[in-house]
């Protein structure tokens, strides 16, 4: 049976999140599906980079490094990430981008094993991953990345697998690994455990030391609401920092790169994972984001997750039945993330449709629609709504007056 | 003989280039020396991150990728430096930072030479130059990183080099290398030659078209004014684009990244050199700075540069003579770069001196004082009176107030 908007309305009214829709700035009219693959803006962060940009970096100028701590942010963020993934403060920092950050760790964790030259991961993953281990085994002797599907990881995780690495939440399915169970799997093989967090960064709990995971890279901009192309960041397990080495031995990650020396030393823990200078304009914004999300209740938000799943789906098993969507991905809350995606032979048109109506999810090749469900800043009623308008535009069948996707073209 | 007060204030009068200093925020009674470290601020960044964050980011949500050209952003920015560096607009692109760049150029370089190993460069070379080569060195089979004396390049440049990899213009003593020479030289070898812009870029005429130069990275934040952290970009001469193969295969190198395909497949010409999502605010502002750079006439840029360095030169041989400072680097404006740098035994607390003063340089272990002539903010008369204001702190050993330096600490 599908929700009522009294039903909606009483949920929103008994948020206990509800006070963290004002902390970001949405557009009026529209309904936001779409925060894991771009956070909306932290009301904060005009303020906050108009200060880096006139204060610290105008007035502050080259002091602003020391002055202003800018040589202190990549730690200092990721001590705020830190309690979202389960870790301890100093086996987090921020650094480059989600792709560089797993060349670095896959790097790493097959110089931690050097008998073994496997790179195993599943077919399907977000690309990038598969594209990054890819490179590395290119450029490093013997690498093979080793990808099967999903069911058939444990039987492919043998003596010879260096590194497992997976999505921890798929981006397409939203379907959730078991991560400590995947984890221990590795370790009983020999096997190290990277994970990609971009898709369950503070969307929903996730205990890095519960699962013993070894290694970990994340995304900035999706829902920790850090900005279009944040810095991403990574998380080392400290039993293994003092032995990781990085192979992008940048500067800063030098333990005292203001001695200019010729020789590289590896700094301490997890710094020497730093590589260039330190993007201080995308950290600051993202510091915003991770103030907002490091506040909030972790029950509160894996509750509402689970609850907003819920009522879209609802939505869409009642008002939207027998209109061709299919839903990708597990029902069990401990089995997916907090978004949600359907098949349909018209999805990016419907998407696009969609858009027009203010309800913007995204569209992901070859047929899925895609809506992420964030609990920081939508309501009950906002997904209810997001529900109401699919159907009206299936109704009207709006989406025929679209055009047909341009294979390979940006969605 | 030294310069007058008039003399410099005629010279300020007759500057073509001071309709460009407005367009900077600089503090008052600040004389910044060290635009080759961070430049300063250009006005517009403020409107224009304010613009990026409430309407592209925070209006446009996740429909600015295409809405407004985020996705472009990389290779529009890097057409703009392309005629600052002598290349042509798809010889050149923006991403990550100078150190990620320089090991996707030399892994590159390796790769088009394959029967070859060795990494030919300077000892003494800005260290993450050298960092990221023994990084790759350890990575990748059998390279190896051969780190000579300058004087002895061409001696150690034989057979068995793949890349020659310099820096134009040396971060501590401003000497430039002579870049069409060494390029020649390189390649006569067989070898191909990398050229990191960092020191040079903006400041100086570069013309890579023109030394037939192979590979280049530079730096967003000196002389381009783009921000504390700001993107580098990178340039892949043309003959050699479909050639060239980036070692990070992030999918913003894919020839199809919203296609997510399993499977790599290189973009056309530099894109490929792309890896992870682009850094949309610190893009953003790189452009406002390098706006102001590729408006500027490159002769008279070039021409101020020499005239302010001789204008500090004199005034260091005759206001501050016999007060222990000698200087690096060469004099032939053809030799050096635009920054000018002097060893004295109490460079640090001099430096720090100096700050107090209001007179922002910088200090490079272990006794090195590094002051950058940035033509399109600074005067003459802004340099003259950097000088005397040395003098001064000479004159009442106002430096001996100040504590000695804590050995590779940031400076």
């Amino acid at each position: 049976m599908s929700y009522s908007l009294y039903q909606v309305r009483a949920l929103d009214a008994a948020d206990p999140l509800a006070s963290f829709r004002p902390l970001f700035r949405l557009p009026e009219g529209v309904i936001y599906l779409d925060g894991n693959s771009l956070g909306p803006t932290p009301a904060s962060v005009h303020a906050r980079l108009a200060d880096t940009i006139d204060r610290e970096w105008g007035q502050g100028l080259i002091r602003s490094w020391n002055g202003a701590d800018w040589m202190g942010a990549p730690a200092r963020i990721g001590a705020k990430i830190a309690p979202l993934i389960g870790a301890a403060a100093h086996e987090v920092t921020v650094a480059d981008s989600t792709s560089v950050n797993l060349f670095k760790l896959l790097s790493a964790g097959l110089a931690m094993r050097p008998d073994r030259r496997v790179i195993l991961t599943e077919t399907g993953n977000f690309p990038t991953d598969l594209y990054m281990a890819g490179g590395l085994a290119v450029l490093a002797p013997d690498v093979t990345v080793r990808a099967v599907a999903r069911e058939r990881l444990l039987e492919h995780l043998d003596g010879d697998v260096a590194v497992l690495m997976l999505t921890h939440v798929h981006y397409k399915t939203g379907a959730r690994h078991d991560m400590p169970a995947l984890t221990a799997a590795a370790h009983a093989q020999g096997a190290l455990a990277l994970w990609d967090l971009s898709h369950s960064t503070g969307a929903i709990r996730i205990d890095l030391a519960g699962a013993n995971a070894d290694l970990a890279v994340g995304c900035g901009y999706k829902f920790l609401n850090g900005g279009p192309g944040a810095p991403a960041f990574l998380y080392v397990a400290e039993r293994l920092q003092a032995q990781a080495r990085s192979p992008l031995t940048g500067w800063m990650g030098h333990a005292a790169p203001f001695a200019f020396s010729d020789d590289y030393a590896a700094a301490p823990g997890v710094t020497r994972f730093l590589c260039g200078t330190p993007p201080v304009l995308g950290l600051a914004a993202l510091e915003e984001g991770v103030n907002i999300a490091a506040s909030a209740p972790m029950d509160a938000i894996e509750a509402k997750s689970a609850a907003l799943w819920a009522v879209f789906d609802t939505q869409m098993r009642t008002r939207c039945a027998g209109l061709g969507f299919a839903r990708l991905g597990p029902e069990n809350p401990a089995e997916r993330g907090s978004h949600i995606s359907f098949t349909h032979p018209e999805g990016y048109r419907i998407s696009e449709a969609l858009r027009d109506r203010g309800v913007i999810g995204d569209f992901r090749d070859p047929d899925v629609l895609r809506f992420g469900l964030t609990p920081l800043y939508l309501g009950y009623e906002d997904v209810w709504r997001g529900a109401e308008i699919i159907r009206e535009i299936m109704d009207g069948e709006h989406w025929r007056r679209y055009a047909p996707p341009v294979p390979g073209a940006a969605t």
